[in-house]
Parts: C-alpha cells; sequence; structure tokens
C-alpha cells in the first residue's frame, strides 16, 4: 500500500468537500431560500452559516494536513488496483465524516428540541452522498429547527454523490491507471474496462448529461411552480436518484399531478445508462429501445405498476378510487423506488401485501448499470437469470456450449460470470447478517413495546419487527430510503437506536461504493506494505 | 431419452410402494394401535382398511403396466444421467401421487367433517415422502376422524422418504452408472463422487444404519412409555427428520424431558453424515469431533441455542421461568429446527423476535451432508463463506491462489465451488418467485380478513402475510415443517387454499430431491430423444 499516495489523494478530495461547502451559504438568505422566515429562525440560521463555515474551515486544514504528509519527491507514480479500492473505500468514509459536519456543527434538531448527535449527523451525510435519502430529520418545515443552508447541504451532498466525487476527479486529473478501478468502482455493474483516455471521455459525457439534467429539472421545476431553492433541492434529489426532500411529506406536499409525473420520467432517465442516453442523444432512440437492459427496466417498471394497480384495485387496505389515481400512485411509487430514489407521493405502506412484497423485490433490483441509480442493477438480474437457466441445461447436458448473449453481443467472460453470481451471494450475505443484527440488537421499544409494561406488546407493532428490519437493511443497502413499517413512507430512521443508525451508514456505503472497495477496508492483509 | 427404461424403473418403484402399504394394515386393529377405540371409529378404520387396499391394487396395477410398457428384448443397458435425473425427479412425482390414494381413498377428514380434496392428500403425502411433516390435519387424535391404519401410512411415508427410495433401489438392484447420479440426488451435499461398488457399499450403510437406529429408538420410546404404535410413528419421524407425530401437540403431547431429550439426541444422530456415524462405530469418536461439517453443525446449535436462551430470557414477549426449562424447549426447538424434523414442544412463535428471526435463519442451514436432514446442508454454508472470504481477498490481490481447505483435505475443484454458488443463487431465486406467488395469490382469508367487511382489516393477521409466507415458503422448500404465523408452532398449512397447497408439494419436492432433478423436468429439451 502506498500511503503518500492514498493520503493526497484524500487530501484533494477533502479541499473538493470543503470548497463545495461554500455553495451553500447563499441560501441562508432568506430572498434565497424563498420561504417564510420567523424572527426565531435567524439565531437558527446564524448557527447554520456558522457550522456551514467551520466544516469548510476543517475540510480544508485536513485536506492541507494530508497534501503535505502525502508529499514526494518521487515522479508521478501509478495509482494500483489495492490503492485505488483504498482511495475509494476511504474517500467515501471521509466525505462521510466531513458532510456529517455541518450538520453537527450547526446543532441542527433532529425534532425540535432534540439536537442530532454525530452518528446521526454521518447517517444523513451518507444518505445523502450515497444518494439513498434516508433521513432522520423529522422535521424539515420549520425553520427554527433546520436552517435553510443546513437544508440545502443535505441536498447538495445528493448532487455530489449522483455525480461521483472521484468520477469528477477523474474526469479533471486523470489519475493514470486509477481511474479503471475507480470508474468501475463509481460505476457500478458489469460493463466492460475501456482504455484509459475512453474512461475519461466517459467519465466527462457523464458528468456532462448529469449536470445538464440538473440544470433543465431545476428549471423545469421552476415554471411548474417551485421556488428556486426547491426545485433545485428536488432536482438534485431527482438526478441523483437521492430522494431527500425540502417537505416533511417529500413530494408529496406539492400535491401536483404535473411535479409529479415529470418527476417519473427524469427518474426513468436518471437510472438508464447515461452512455446510452449520450448515445440515444447522437443517434436516435432506436439504440435506446434497442438495448435489452433499458427494455428490461421498462418492462419491469410496466408489469410491476400494473400489478399494483390491478391488485391496488383489490382495495383490502387502501384501494385507488379511479384509474387515474392508480395509475399516478402506483407508476410513481414503482419508479421511485426501483430507481432507487425514495421520493413519496403515497403511503404505500398501506397498499396491500401485494404491493408491498413487489416494492421490497424491486428494491433489490435497482436501476440501470452506468446510472445514478443504485441496487443491483437490472443487467446483473438479466445475465443472473440466464446464467442460471444454463446452469439446469448444463446440468443434463454436460457438454452442450450455449453463449450467454446479452442482444447481440455475446457475454461469456467466465470472470465476469462467476462476478455476477459473487455479487449476488455476497448480497445475500449481507443482507442476512445485517438483518439479524438488528433483530438482535435493536430494542424493541423502538416499535413502541415497554419493557416494564408487559402488556403493551398488544398496543406495539412488536409482531412486525422481523419484517421492518428486513426492509430496513434493504432500504439502506439498495440506497432506496423508505422501507415498510417503521421507516416507511410515513416515518423516518429517527427511531433507531444510534447502533442501527451506525449499521445502515456502512449498508449504505456497500450499497453505493460496490461492496469490494468497502468489505477489504477489514481485512488487515490488505493494508499490508506490498 | 431411454422412456422404456424409465418406464420399467418407476414400474419397479410402484411396486415397491405398493407393497409397503401393506405394513400399515395391522394397525388397524385396536389391541396394536393401542388407544382408546370408540365405537363410532369402526366404521372409520374399516374405510382407512378399504383405502389402503385400494390404494395397494392400484399401485400394483400401475408398476405393473410401466412395467410391460417397458419390456424390452434388448440385453441390459445402463442408466445415463439424464436418466437417472429423470427416475429421481419422476419417480418422486409418482410416490406423491400413490402415496396421497391411502388418504384420498378413505375418506380421512382434515377435521371433523371436512374430507381431505386429492391436492391435499398430494400435500400430505409429500410431506411424509419428503421428510417435511408440513401437515394440513388438524385432529389427529380423534379416531373418528382419521383412522389409525392411515396415520400409521402418513409416518410409514417419512421412514420411506428417509431412507431414500432410490437408494435403496440402487443398493438392491445396483443399476449401473445410474447410481451415481442417484445417490448424488438422493444423498444431497457436495460430497466426492465414488466408484460405483463403493457407491452401492454406502447405499447399504446408509440403510443399515438408518433401520438400526429405526429399532433401537423405538424400543427407547417403548421403555419410555409411549406404546408401540406411537413409538414407531415418533422414530420413523425423527430418524427420518420428518416431524409427523400423532398427538395434535406434537411431541409436546408427551410433556415429557426424557422423551424431549432422547428426541434430541436422535435428532442431532439423524442430522449427522450417516457415513460420519459409520466410522465412528468402526474408530471412534475421535474422527467425529474432528470432522469440520460436525464442529460446524454443533457449534452452531450451541451458539443458537445460547443466544435464545439468552434473548429468551430477556421475555420481551414469552419468556421462560427456569434455566432447566429454558434449555429444555430452546435447544429442543434449535436442533428440531436445524435438523429440519420439524418437531414443536412450546409455541416458539410466541417467543421474542429475535428467537423467531434465528429459527427462520437456521431453516436455511440443515443438516449435514449424507445424513437425513434437509435444507441447504452445513457444509455447503461452509464452502460458501470460505468461498466468499476468498473472492474479497483476489479481489485485490488477484494472483494469489489460496486454496480452499475442508480440514486436512482441499476442496478446491472448480466445478464443486461453482456448483455452491449456483446452488444458493438457485435456492434464493425459487425462494423469492414462491414467496412473491404465495403473496400474490393467496386470498386475505387465510389471514383472516373479510372482503365483505373493510373494517375486519384491525382484527386480521393481514400485516403479518408477508413474513407469514416468507416462512411457509422456507418451511416447505427446507422440510422443516412449521414455520410462523398461519405456518406457527400451533397452526398448520390447512388454511391454505388449494393452489399454494399444490406449490408447497412442489417445493417440498425441490428441497428434498436435489432441485436440478426437479426443475429439469419442466425444460422441453430435457426430455428429447438423443
Amino acid at each position: 500500500m502506498n500511503f503518500r499516495l492514498l493520503s493526497r489523494v484524500l487530501g484533494v478530495i477533502c479541499l473538493l468537500i470543503g470548497g463545495s461547502m461554500g455553495f451553500c451559504l447563499p441560501f441562508a438568505f432568506p430572498s434565497l431560500a424563498n420561504r417564510t422566515h420567523l424572527p426565531a429562525a435567524e439565531s437558527v440560521e446564524h448557527a447554520g452559516i456558522q457550522g456551514l463555515v467551520l466544516s469548510m474551515a476543517i475540510s480544508m486544514f485536513v485536506g492541507a494536513v494530508l497534501l503535505i504528509a502525502g508529499r514526494t519527491r518521487q515522479s508521478h507514480k501509478p495509482l494500483f488496483r489495492k490503492e485505488a479500492m483504498a482511495v475509494v473505500g476511504l474517500s467515501w468514509l471521509l466525505a462521510t465524516i466531513l458532510g456529517a459536519l455541518p450538520y453537527y456543527l450547526s446543532g441542527t434538531q433532529i425534532w425540535n428540541g432534540r439536537s442530532i448527535t454525530f452518528v446521526e449527523a454521518m447517517f444523513e451525510a451518507q444518505a445523502g452522498f450515497s444518494t439513498t435519502g434516508a433521513t432522520i430529520l423529522t422535521d424539515l418545515e420549520t425553520p427554527e429547527v433546520v436552517p435553510h443552508c443546513i437544508l440545502f447541504w443535505r441536498s447538495w451532498t445528493h448532487f455530489l454523490g449522483g455525480l461521483g466525487i472521484v468520477v469528477l476527479f477523474v474526469a479533471i486529473l486523470g489519475q493514470g491507471s486509477a481511474g479503471k478501478a475507480m470508474v468501475r468502482a463509481e460505476m457500478p455493474g458489469p460493463s466492460k474496462e475501456g482504455s484509459m483516455p475512453r474512461m475519461q471521455h466517459t467519465a466527462l459525457v457523464f458528468a456532462g448529461i448529469y449536470c445538464a439534467l440538473n440544470v433543465i429539472l431545476t428549471i423545469v421545476y421552476m415554471i411548474e411552480g417551485m421556488t428556486l431553492f426547491d426545485a433545485l433541492c428536488h432536482a438534485f434529489g431527482t438526478m441523483a436518484t437521492g430522494g431527500f426532500s425540502t417537505y416533511n411529506r417529500s413530494l408529496g406536499g406539492f400535491d401536483s399531478p404535473l411535479i409529479e409525473y415529470t418527476t417519473i420520467l427524469f427518474m426513468i432517465m436518471a437510472g438508464t445508462n447515461f452512455t446510452l442516453l449520450y448515445l440515444t442523444m447522437i443517434g436516435g432512440p432506436k439504440r435506446l429501445f434497442g438495448d435489452v437492459e433499458f427494455q428490461t427496466y421498462v418492462g419491469i417498471i410496466a408489469v410491476a405498476t400494473a400489478g399494483i394497480m390491478f391488485f391496488g384495485f383489490r382495495a383490502e387496505d387502501l384501494g385507488f378510487e379511479t384509474f387515474g389515481q392508480g395509475l399516478r400512485n402506483g407508476l410513481f411509487q414503482v419508479v421511485s423506488v426501483i430507481t432507487t430514489t425514495g421520493y413519496g407521493t403515497a403511503d404505500f405502506d398501506r397498499w396491500n401485501n401485494f404491493a408491498r412484497g413487489s416494492l421490497l423485490v424491486l428494491m433489490f433490483i435497482g436501476g440501470c448499470a452506468g446510472s445514478t441509480g443504485g441496487g443491483m442493477k437490472v443487467i446483473r438480474h438479466v445475465l443472473f437469470y440466464k446464467i442460471l437457466r444454463r446452469e439446469i441445461e448444463l446440468s443434463y447436458h454436460p457438454r452442450v456450449v450455449r453463449l450467454i448473449r446479452i442482444g447481440d453481443t455475446v457475454a461469456d467472460d467466465p470472470a465476469m460470470l462467476r462476478g455476477i453470481m459473487v455479487y449476488f451471494c455476497l448480497i445475500l450475505g449481507i443482507f442476512v447478517a445485517s438483518w439479524m443484527m438488528l433483530v438482535t440488537f435493536e430494542p424493541s421499544s423502538t416499535w413502541g413495546y415497554d419493557a416494564s409494561d408487559p402488556t403493551s406488546v398488544e398496543d406495539s407493532k412488536l409482531d412486525e419487527k422481523l419484517l421492518d428490519c428486513a426492509s430496513a437493511v434493504a432500504a439502506t443497502l439498495n440506497n432506496i430510503g423508505p422501507g415498510l413499517g417503521v421507516v416507511g413512507a410515513t416515518q423516518n430512521y429517527a427511531g433507531f437506536s444510534q447502533g442501527a443508525k451506525f449499521l445502515f451508514v456502512w449498508l449504505m456505503m456497500l450499497g453505493r461504493v460496490e461492496v469490494f472497495s468497502v468489505l477489504v477496508l477489514v481485512f488487515p492483509s490488505f493494508w499490508r506494505r506490498t
């Protein structure tokens, strides 16, 4: 492990994060935030500014220290695989810690009178950077509780996360052979590795399309009636497939079909492979609709929406009254979950069990490879299905060779196919282990059970602990945000214990930064100097 | 596909099953069944005898027809892989159908006044042969409802299933190269293939130990106070890791610590590799305790029991009052679930969520390879863990070669390791697909919801549908028996719709007969003549 190099790279990342905090300061001004400011909110807003400035200073200082510690007389030395993995893993960890400072130092309150802890601040920062959008801030709309500049920082972390701090870094600095490994880690999915100039080109295209769509969506939102502040925050949340809103009722707070359908369209785009969007821009829509992953992605959305509308109308718990209402709510929620955005417009936790179950399964599907969407990615599921099908055939025709194809291309690299299975198995292992950990250590009081009064079990939601824990792990590991039950559409993660929140920080990171770059951090042999 | 050969083999199986039905007839006599016989029960018992005799006749007839259809002038031709898979898959299917006849033709009632349907009879037969022990017979103790000879047939299917009809077949007839594939399918687990004489030897050892343990346990049970009838039925249920009892309260009906600890000991043996038991008998216990799989198996039992006792004492829902009570109930349930037996002595569904979650996870672990236990098998989990660990190391040290070992033996056959991952992925796929199917098509009335009265949702258990369905799929796919909620320790599968029962028939078969031999049956190319 080349620690000097590592230190230098991390230093630059600190400077970038610290610098970007400056963008949030203007939103401390009431005129920009454009919401009613009560006099009592003034001092809160000042605390927000103070927190941001202090965080900037700390980030800059840490960055400078790391840069100095990493200085060397050696000429440019390339990053190797291990260093690249360490950079990716550690920079996310560092970003989470630095990103937590503004919340913590400004004394943000998760609800009136209850200040945020550092673990909770890390949770919120990680939920931002990993574009999960899970939140513990329960009251977003009262300026006395959460300053506007901090609210902007919260959405701004989505923007940074979606862009992939490191992709940006690669595109700007072109760090030799590190690029490959980094872009692979940042743009998850089983894509083929290209040459370095091509990677840089891809990264630039990615960044370009991403920024352009953010700008377009902001303008569209403003035309549809949002303030600049709301439009920016929701554009960040949508395009990064994050899901932070500035309203307690999430995007449902606007109660506007126009805004919802706009968001659906842009969420679908955000979950599509950006290279494919680029090629479509150049070569027309034929390329888009001929892509197997995109076809499957749209197909799943259509089938799931149809299913939820059909079974939703059966109204076991709460049905839709009209077809239009069903389409609007069903489609929105399906797209929101499969793209791993996690916005809510309806309390889907009160839908019937088919809908709840489907949404839970959709969480594990995720967007397309090379998009900002999280989750396991559609293409992996396509390959997974093809691999299993072939294995069954091989069991009785051991000598028949049938190549696995995606569209017209042969995708039969044994290492890649093994990688798919390893990935599914790893996610399965992480999911089960985290679920058991949460079930074991999360106190029952989270579900409203009072240990001193055994009869309170009747009124509590303790029966749903197993399912709620599973959905919380699924929603953080796949970077969705809301889950079922205590983390359902109308609730949030505030009720969990500090330990659980710490677990979620890691799960969100594991989901966002491809598992390997995070898992290796705890292997001692990884840190050995070679 | 050599259909003549297939037909011949299936014919022999029909004759064996038909013949073995004769063993159940003596238990129609009150003196042997040894339970209070009410006069009203006489006619029911007669119906039972009638049903059994009729079933025997049908089985014999079908067997004869198949044998005649399969006759050929060709000299002995070996079975190939495809034929062997077809034999395994189809013989289980045939056994299920023939095994269902006695229930159906005797007009067995699942509770007083509600006769069994054919799908339900298939469910009960499959639960017997697959040694799952899931039941839909709600009232076992009233002789007017279920005749004793049918009750004995029910437990007898456990004995046959545990022995592995086909293993017996291999041992007796030594069907050439088919043996390998069959024994592999019948004795699941990633064991190395041996030569044919060795396979026959293994099968004989397996059958010998199995029968001997059944006899010993029957005698022990009788010494401990059971009648011959109860002792035989429970010995079959224990040694086959089945779980059918002759009491509504399962083994808890005896309320005897002695019987429970005896059962624990024999369940543990039934879940141990029988070859290992044989070697231990010859070479002493050193071999047993040096075996990695056995160590892990016992380790998991110890840790899970300790965990359940520790967290069970916290008494969220229902704790144990004394240490002895905790050990007795906790250990029994852990062993019952990990060996996939499924006996119950306590209502574990009312234990706290840690215990419920642990039992759900234990369902997927299962016994050791080469035992009668179902599930995924301990050794697969050991290898799974080692594979994933190595994959993580390979991600940053791609050129480091570290061999996967089990104890002192190198287990690094790439095909086997790939097989493990494929198996986990297949089980995952089957689990999720079946779960969604059950959630989608099982009506809410199963959970006490009345569609005509929307307010009944408050009183219903509909909130637990997702978890209950997951546990029902897990409990049948892994051949356990009871699950959580509507299929919990004090409930059974009677409440499910016919369609769900039909799904469970397949899941139990998939769990027992290694997935491939069942999955291939639906592939058209499998049936092509080559």
